[in-house]
Formats: C-alpha cells, sequence, structure tokens
C-alpha cells in the first residue's frame, strides 16, 4: 500500500517515541564518576541554556538533523558569553573557531549538523541573528557551526538541511529535557560501530567547591575500543576498531561544554581540553579522520560581555581563580564521559541510505556484561 | 531615462576598463624590496595558480564579489597541497582553518567574499568538488573561505552571494594578468580610508638562493597609518586612523601566499606568518576589529598529497630544509607589501550603499609625495 | 652507631633492589588494551632509544634525581629527529620547547628531574653537547627539559642536583631493561596519594598495520581518580582527589613518547596529544597545578635531520600518511597508561623529608579488588 | 627645603640629562610614529618597572651580560601580573613560556642574556625568588628567561654567566633612564650588521584614547634589509642579507613590552603580537635562526593576581574591552620600532672574541642619508 520508504519512517517515529528516561545509563545503574549530576543530567541544568532538534528523517535516504544550543535565553549577540575552543582533532569543518580564539567569547547560538550541511547552519544562524530585534545595525556575525559525517546511513552529497530548517531548530530550543539519541544533528550518526548520537549530561560540584553545575552536550560518530565506566564492553561483544587490523576507528565527536561557574575565556579553553579526557574514558581514540572540537562557554551573569559599551569603558568581571579549577576540570570529564554513554544508551536502530542498517548498543547484553564486571550490583 | 544606479554601473564598469597596468606601484616607480618580481609580479607567476573573479555591483546597494584561487589546475580533492594557516587578527570567519592545521593540506578552491556570505562560498566550494569528475564518492570537502567586511559601500546583511557566483568565480579562473582594485571580492572594500580591493604581487629568488617563486594576493579592508615603501603617505595626506583620536582602524585584510617551493606546512606557516610583516610596513596594525588572516600552500609537485594511495604506503617527499627558508620569507613579505600598495592603486572611486562614496587614493599627489621624499627619482 | 638518616638510605637501596620484573602490572594479570607490547615492555624497545638515571637519596631530606633519555645513539645534535610537544597543563617548567614547535626536532638528550632543578639539567645538556666529538663549532644547543615537583618528600629548594649529576644519568644511559618507580627522576614523585614514580611500557602494531613500534616513558607526580585498566581502585582504596572535597589533584606527569615508525613532526604531535588520552584512563584529570607535557620523537633512520647540509639541498623524506597514523595513536594511548601503572606497581614506601612518609599502592589489595571486578581472572 | 622625593626627581632629570640625550634617535630628529613617547622614552615610562643590567667585558673574548626587567616593586611571587608571550619565530630557548600560556601571569623577573647562559638565569631567578621575605614555603617557581647569541664576539661556549652576574642585574633594577646600547644582554650582540644591544623606547595615549604608558625594551642581534622610519639605510650603506645572496640574516631579537593599561591575558597576547610588527618596520624578516620573542605583561594594581586567596574567593578584574585595544597595538608598534633603532644608536664599536670587530652604526652618515629623503627636516 504504502512505500517501503513510509514504513520505515513511521516505525523510526515509533521508536523515538519508546525511548524513555529510564533507559538512561544512569537509571540503569551505572553511575560514572564521583561527582553529583543535575536534576535533568542534561546540558540544561546550566541555568538558561536551551536545545532545539530539528530532525529529518525522509524516504529511505535522508537520515540527518539539526540541533542547536543557546547559550543563555536573551539577546546572544548583545550579550555574548566568555567561550573558547579546543581542537582535539581537527579532521572537520568546525565554522567560528578563530573568532573566539580572539576575542574570547560566542555570539551565536552553536549549530550541529552534518559535514556537508555547514553552509545552511550558518546561514540559519545569520538569518536569526539579522532578524532579532535590537540587532538591526549588526553587519557581522561570528557563527558557531560543527559537524559530524552521517554520510554512512544519510545521502549527506545531497545537503539536505536548509536555512529554515536550522532556523527550525534554534526557534525549537527549550530548557527541560534534552532528546537523546537519533535526533537533530545524531539522526544519522554511528559510535563504536553502534547507532550513535545526540547524549547530554551534567555535574552539580558540592557547594564546598563552588556549587557550580557543568553539563556536556555530544554529538557522537567515531570510532574506537568501547569502554563503559572502564568495562571492556567493546572486547566483549566483539565490536572494536583495529579487531580486524585494517577496520577503520574513524568519525567524530563535537562536544558543548557549559557551565555557570565564573569562568574565563582562557579556564574555559582548559575546561574544554578536558572533555577530550572524557572521551578516552569511552575508548575513543581521536583518529585521524576524526574531528573532535570541544566547545565551551560560561553563561555567568557577572560576565556577560555587552556588545556595546562607552568608549574606554572597562568590563568588570568575577572570575574563578586558577586555582579553583580542578573540581570544575573533573566535572568536564565525568559530564562528556557519559553524555557518550548516555547517546548510546538512547539511540535506536536505523535503517538509511542504500538501505544500510545499524543497530543500536546491546543494552540488555550491556548491561549482562556490566554487572559480570561487578559495575553493577 | 535610465534610472541613476544604472549609470553609477555603467561608470564603475568603464572605470574597471580603464585600470591599466601601467597604473601599478612599480610602473610608476615605486619599487619596493630588493627581489625582482615574476613575469605577471602576480600570484599566478607560480605556476599553474589561477585566479577569477565575480564581482557584483547592481543597482545602489549592491557592491561585492568573489573571487577565487585555485592552487593547481588539476582535481584539488584528488591532489591536495601542502598549506598552512597564519591568524594575524582573528576577528573573521574564516572557513576550513582547524582541518588546514590537522592535516597540513587544502583540498578546495580558496574562495574570498564578504563576512555575510562565507555560507555561499561554502556551497560554492562544496557544490564544485562533489560534481568533479573523479570526486563521485567524496562525501567530505573542507571548503577554505576567507572575508572582509564590505558593509559600507555594501548591502551585506542582504547577503547577495550565491552559491552560483561562487561556481562562476571558480570556473573563470585564469593564469595570467589577474585584475585588480574594485573586482571580486574586492569590489566594496575600503582601505587606509580609501577605496582597497584586491592586489597581487610577486618574487622570484635569484637561482642562488633557489629560484623559487612566491605570489601574494590580498583583499585589502584595513586601516592604519599608510606607508607607502616607507614614505607616510597617510600622515602628509592627513588621513591615518587615531587622527582625531576616536576614529576606527578596523577592518580586514586576507592574504593568500602561493609558493612552487617544496616547502613543508610547518615552513608554510612560518611564511605565512611574515606575511603580516609585509602588511605592517604599510602601515597597518591588525587593529581589534580586523580579521587578518594568512593562507599558505606550496604546489611544487614533488609534494602534492594524493588522496588515494594503498595501505601503509609511504610518502616520498622532498622539501627545503630550514636553513635555506629566510630568502623566501623575504620574498613573502615583500610581495605581501608591494600586493597591498596594488591593490589601492588600483582601486578606483566607489559610490554605493545609500549613496556613500569611497575615493581611490590620489594618485598624482602620493606620486608627488614619493618624489619629494625621493622615494622615486 | 649509624645516625638514623644512614639506615634510611640503606632500607631505601635495599627495597630498590628487591624491584623484581614480575611486579610489574602486566606480569600479575593486567592487561592494558589491544595490542602487543614489545620485548621489555619499554620505552628501549624502540631502537635505539637508551634511558639512564641518576638517582639522589641523601641524608633524610633528599629524595631526588635525573632521568635521561636518548633519542638515537649517535651525536643527536648533528642528526636531529622529528619531535614534538604537546601540553597537556603547561603549569610546569619545561625547557625547549618553542624551539622543538618551530623547527620540528630534538637536537639534546631529553632530562627529566625536578622542579627547581631545570637550570641544572640545562646545564648537564649543553655540557654534554659541546663537549661532544663533532660539536667543537656548536654555539648554540636546544636543551629539552621537563620537570615534576618532588618537593613533599625532597629538599626541593636546596637545588641538590647538579650538571654532573645530569651528565652521569646521561652518560648511565642504555638500553634493555629501564628501572622502574624510585629511581631517577621518579625518585621522591607521589601518584593518586601512592608512591609515584618512573613507568615504561610499549607497544608493537602488528605487521598489517605496519610493525612499528612506540615506547613511553613516565615520571609520574599527580592526583584524580585512580582508576587500573577500568577498575575504580582510589573509590575502593578511598584514597582519592576531593574526596574530602578540598583535597588538591595537584601534580604533574612528564610523558616520553618514542617510536620508529616514520612520522613528521605533525603527526607526532598528535601522537603527543593522544598521550593525555592514556592519562586520562587511568583517571588524571590535569589538575590545575600540573605540569603536564608529553614530548614525541621518531627516530626512523630515514627521516634525520643532519645539522650540516649543502646550501638548498633538498631534505628527502619518506611518512607515514594521515590516513595511516590512528594505529599508533591506539598505541600510544595504551602505552601512556600502561606505563604510568608501571610506575605505581614498581615503586616502593618512602621516607624522606621532615619524616614524611608516602605508601606505595597496596598490590595485594588492588591484585584482589581487580578479580573482583573480573578484570583478573 | 623640598622633600626628599623633590631631590631623587631633580637628580634623576640631571642624570638623563647626562647621558647625551641628544644621540638618541628622536633627539637627532628622527620621529617615529603619530604617539607622544613618555617622559623618558622608555620602559620605566610604565610606572613601577625597573631594569637592571649587568655587563661582563673581560679579557679578550668575554663580551656578554645580564638585563632583568622587574615588572613592579613589589613581591613579583606574591602579586603576580597578567602575562603572555608570543613566538614571533622559535629558534630560541626562551624558559618559561608555557606556564605564561597556561596561567596567564609572570610570577618572577624576565631576565635576559646569552644563549648558552639560559640555566644561570633561571638559577639566579630560582635563587632571587626563594630568599625573598614572604617566600619561604615557595617550593616552585617558573623563571622567564630569554636570550640571543652573541657568540660572534662573547666567547659563548665558556658559559660566563653565574647565578650571581643575575642576581646583580636583578639588585641593581632600577627605574628612570635605561641604558641602552652595549650593556647587559645587549654587550655583545650584532643587528643588521652593526653593533647591536639593548634599546627601549615608549608610548602614551592621549586621554581621550585612555591616557596608558605602553613601554619596550629590546636586545636586538638580528638581520633583514634595515629601514630607519621608512629610509632604506641598509640598501644606502650597502650593507643587509642578502646582498651577496647567500648571507645570513640569521639572529634573534627579544622583545619585552609593559603597560599600566588595564589588560587581560588575552589581550597581552594580541599587543606582543603586534610588537613583531614594529619589528618589521626596521626591516627584519625573523629569519630562520632568529629567535624572536614578545613577552607582555600588565602591572595595573587592579589586576594583579594574589597567590594566596581564600578558598573559592573571586577574583574581581577590571579589563578593558576588546574595542579599545587597538591604540595599544599602535602604541606597542611604534615603542618597539624605537626602541629597536635606539639600540643601534646606542650601541658602540666593539672588539671581542678572536680579536673579531662590529662597528657602531654609523650615526652621521644616517642622519645624512635620514636627510636626503626628507625624513628629518
Amino acid at each position: 500500500m504504502f512505500p517501503k520508504s513510509y514504513y520505515i519512517i513511521f516505525i523510526s517515529l515509533l521508536m523515538s517515541l519508546q525511548s524513555k528516561a529510564q533507559d538512561r545509563a544512569r537509571d540503569l545503574g551505572i553511575q560514572i564518576g564521583i561527582l553529583q549530576t543535575g536534576p535533568y543530567n542534561s546540558i540544561t541544568d546550566v541555568s538558561q541554556v536551551t536545545v532545539g532538534h530539528k530532525t529529518k528523517i525522509e524516504g529511505e535516504n535522508i537520515r540527518t538533523g539539526v540541533t542547536a544550543i543557546l547559550p543563555h535565553n536573551g539577546n546572544l549577540f548583545q550579550m555574548k558569553v566568555p567561550a573558547a575552543v579546543y581542537v582535539g582533532n581537527g579532521f572537520g569543518k568546525l565554522a567560528g573557531s578563530t573568532q573566539i580564539e580572539e576575542l574570547g567569547n560566542i555570539e551565536s547560538p552553536i549549530i550541529l549538523t552534518n559535514t556537508l550541511s555547514v553552509a545552511a547552519g550558518i546561514q540559519g544562524i545569520v538569518s536569526y541573528t539579522l532578524r532579532q530585534e535590537g540587532n538591526e545595525q549588526v553587519q557581522s556575525v561570528n557563527a558557531i557551526v560543527g559537524e559530524t559525517n552521517d554520510g554512512y546511513l544519510n545521502d549527506i552529497r545531497g545537503q539536505h538541511i536548509s536555512r529554515e530548517d536550522v532556523l527550525e531548530a534554534i526557534d525549537s530550543a527549550k530548557s527541560g529535557e534534552v532528546k537523546e539519541g537519533n535526533v537533530g544533528a545524531g539522526t544519522g550518526t554511528v559510535c563504536f560501530g553502534f547507532k550513535g548520537g545526540i547524549g547530554t549530561s551534567s555535574r552539580v560540584l558540592p557547594a564546598s567547591l563552588g556549587g557550580y553545575t557543568v553539563g556536556v552536550l555530544v554529538q557522537t560518530n567515531f570510532g574506537g575500543v568501547l569502554q563503559i565506566n572502564g568495562v571492556p564492553i567493546g572486547q566483549e561483544l566483539e565490536q572494536y576498531s583495529f579487531r580486524n587490523q585494517l577496520e577503520s576507528a574513524d568519525g567524530s565527536c563535537m562536544i558543548i561544554v557549559a557551565t555557570d561557574a565564573p569562568v574565563n575565556e582562557r579556564n574555559l579553553k582548559r575546561m574544554a581540553q578536558r572533555a577530550m579526557m572524557g572521551l578516552a574514558k569511552t575508548g575513543g581514540i581521536a583518529s585521524n579522520g576524526s574531528g573532535d572540537y570541544v566547545i565551551a562557554f560560561s553563561n555567568n551573569s557577572s560576565n556577560l560581555i555587552a556588545h556595546e559599551a562607552n568608549n574606554l569603558q572597562l568590563e568588570e568581571k568575577k572570575y574563578l581563580r586558577n586555582d579553583d579549577m580542578s573540581a570544575l576540570f573533573l566535572a568536564t570529564i565525568e559530564a562528556t564521559e557519559e553524555a557518550i554513554i548516555n547517546s548510546l544508551f538512547a539511540a535506536q536502530d536505523m535503517e538509511g541510505k542504500n538501505g544500510r542498517k545499524v543497530k543500536a548498543i546491546p543494552k540488555e547484553k550491556v548491561l549482562e556484561i556490566m554487572k559480570a564486571y561487578q559495575r553493577i550490583r
């Protein structure tokens, strides 16, 4: 009655509805790290951070999307956030990095999408910024767009993401629970040979360490030798890079780190650098073909940077001292590790381009292995 | 009969035809540096490098364009060139820099355009690459797009550059003489308060220093205190940044450095860094709002990088030693300085957005001053 | 009869004799990673690499030393090795990094020592180089000296390392088995709250991946939440950073990565960057006060760089392609992780400055825990 | 009659008159740039900055020394200054750069000396810091030592600088006039083929641009094609690099930039980067063998960084906005250019190692040429 592709879409939609909060790693007994999570265990635990997805599953071959992260809920161009970028492995097309490095801030939403749709990401950000009230005179905007390559499941050469898709993702951004797995920019990604996607997690420092929140969101599309909380899942499942010696570990991971701690751009770069240490703990190796980038920002209200100011007016800032950064480093490592695992647990089987299929990680089996290794009791 | 804007276009076109080779600084007796130029005194003196422009002068408000630089005349994706990027001042939206840094090469044409049209630049490069014979399987391409902000003369918010404009610029690329001034990405730019634009120059080392060629192309859109071959033209003409103390020196300069010398990516970065020293000699200061980037590549045939190779096959390369780089540094400095001056000399008066006018540098007067300072005899 | 300090020295010496090969983690059943080790499971598995130690245990307060790593057994100044540095966290006093970055090579032994003895390290290298046959005209040498702070157990303010100590370490360098634990630059270090020290490990790629060797040597002096092969040893032993929330995780780790693979300086930097991913897997967090540096070099005979050459003579090099680097990345990660664990297993209880004591990791207990977690069977 | 401080000022003024002010470039009519200098036209115009020299001219072969720059007159370790390093060309042995980059500050005097005496420089700084009142518990200090190679005139292999020489230079540091030319670390250096040395200059912004002071001190030892205020002196005197095509342009330049403007570490790095643009204007090319480093710091009292602070106490800072940096960039460029010229004008003929002679720049002749080019009227 209906063409095959319709069923695929239907099933995909059904599957995405099935994804329930109780399926997250932590709910299943996998406790990564020593710090507490925030209420949503999500990047949105950092107050004012919002996330929006636009998922494109169309026909047999389109499996892609857009994820937008907004650092705060005001006019980002007029009130910029201190920010930094760390390049874990630069085989990628990240837009906007040099201006972040030079000026120490971000002035736009952060867009994640596929490798050949970075241009659409920029267009969406430019349109969003130019049309925003108060930005009538804006003639320059530094669009931040990250990507991973979903070309195994998605007709990436078709460039199916448009400026409008990006605007939809931005406009749908909200706080609270964040959808994970096969959504937005994670729709067509593959991670450790399983279906990857979007994942998120957070940490809240105890009051004695400042009480600050660190939230991480990832778009997982990379390889390596999967470990979950230290357990050699990849080896146990006999699925890992180099197992047959010529298999590639390639792929990429975009990592967004948000915090409400009053951290300057230099220390944000140090936090960003630690996110790759969290990725390392999952067994990722930042292979040659991997575009592994971390973007970190602080939306602490003391330190927002007004676009306009009086001539020679000094900025008055309050920053954490270098000496007080280490707990935030640990929080970043833990939240990144857990966000990656969350992306795997939330992702579902996907059939895409040319009938290719990628299976979700077999959660039941994983949990059994975790139990055997005494990591779930 | 015709609306006013038609006349403006007509006159602009006429003026661009008038631009003659004899008007270049060197032909007028301004001899920058101690090294010889190549036959065209142009980036195209580096064998196989081609340049194409798409100039958009439409109505009263559109004064923008695209310039494409192709590192060689083969399939760039399949035969990449060693390359490097140096960030002189990162207030800019350069696309593609992190992959150049990570992998040490460029695999696409280099596109220059305006700040809000970087997305179109990427789209043009992606389309060009995907459609090229031999690239049927390509799913990832690192588009290199630089920009400066022509928003003073151009309706930049209108985003008038399209994917097709970029493809036209690429398709029209050719060797030999390169048009300078109000063309391509230089159509609407302003430099030292005068009309800026595209400029180019080259140097050929004597045989005893290797006989290699260095070519530079610039898109000039920056401020400072203009010096021409050391003569304080800005002060003499009473037009320079900070003269009235609150004037801005802002703006940007994109600099492309090409060479046929067998230079690896590390030493190309060092050459790129020297280009900013050439800019310094014109009186540029890399002001806060300036996006000053240098992209350097070598198209020496010994060192092109095949996209495909046998597993574990070693690359065999021939490189100049560190010890033999200094003359290439000097060549880069000289060619950059002269390319910037050439952009000023070739540019012509322009009327644009909202009736704003920017005058070309008054060449007669400049020459008089140069003579008074004994720099032209 | 003898003053107390004599006994301490005597016992320390006895203990260092006890350190047997069978105590290494791998011999006890802890198998880190999926790749094979070299014959010595040591940095010296990379042909021609030699290591020397000078251990200074004197009186009650001197617990320090020097470790020298020589990239090959010829004249290093005359035949330099391609090299790179990666800064994991730059709270440290590493000497020589900017020249490695600029020129892409190392021209001296690499010296590790304590924080306030970097000057002695430089003096030793300078003397060694100037006096070497063939270096009579040398007037400049880039000394590479790394350090960690052993001031908890050692009277570091006393600056007890001399130029001669460094020369002794260099002169004693040899291939084969490398002493680990409380020796050389690791004499007074502390890691994860246990006695740290020198550790080493190696990986040999299968022939299908090139058959190359990667060797790593570490000087461990850092904190975090210790994991051994994924098992949460720190938590099980109730000893880890932030447990009492205000404890510091500070300290440092120097990591030397050697390979015989024909890798250029850019790809060596990428390998160096991966070493921090190995450190991450042990639970290190690169805390604020940590000086975490990685120095990577390749001594492949095809690519050594002669100090002297004819004018304009090209260097002919053979390099692995970017595409073939990923297995070397994995090897670096695994060898670093294991080298750190080896440093802990080889270290022994130490009493030092002001009677302070640091215990070795309780190996028996650790092995029990590893068994409980099914990581040793 | 008058308070003591009046006498001090009076005597200082007298002394500055004695030092043949008429020999500095500016006094001879060479006016570089558009901004005003400070009262001493020296790095010491930045309040609290002091400079000390130890000059070693002994026998026929020792022609070397030490120059110390102290960022303020308090305990530098306990009150650190925001700082940054920029590497113009890293063929040099600068100590301390990675910690400046990581932590954004300097905690010691800055020492300049010769290439093979960096170790003595570190020792001097360590001793100075450890012995200072209030530093009894200090176990780690990041010594900043820069160098250039004076081996043409000096028996550099003899390593004639000692820890004590460095302490003498530090202890003799004072405000007010700074000796230039053949003193301290400039005793044996060579620049553009003439005798080089120490030079200094400053700029004071007009009140409308903030009224801040920028001071620069240089140790000049490099080559190129000398230009003085744009006039081709090197060519006119027929002395410049590559004139006979195989001559080297090698050598180095250490540049210290001080300011009282409230500038954070990121913007200090941008200022440091501009110093190389000032060097470019003198005709320097940052040749392969050149160690060209810039160290920039701000000693504005609002932003000093206390070594000790309460747990989690925020730093309250006041910084200039990015938008207000451009005039400081120009000031840095101008002061660097003039400091280099000052080093040449102050230097005197020197006979040194093996009877080698280096002549000072022929000032009379230079002034004639400057007049012929209408640059002195």
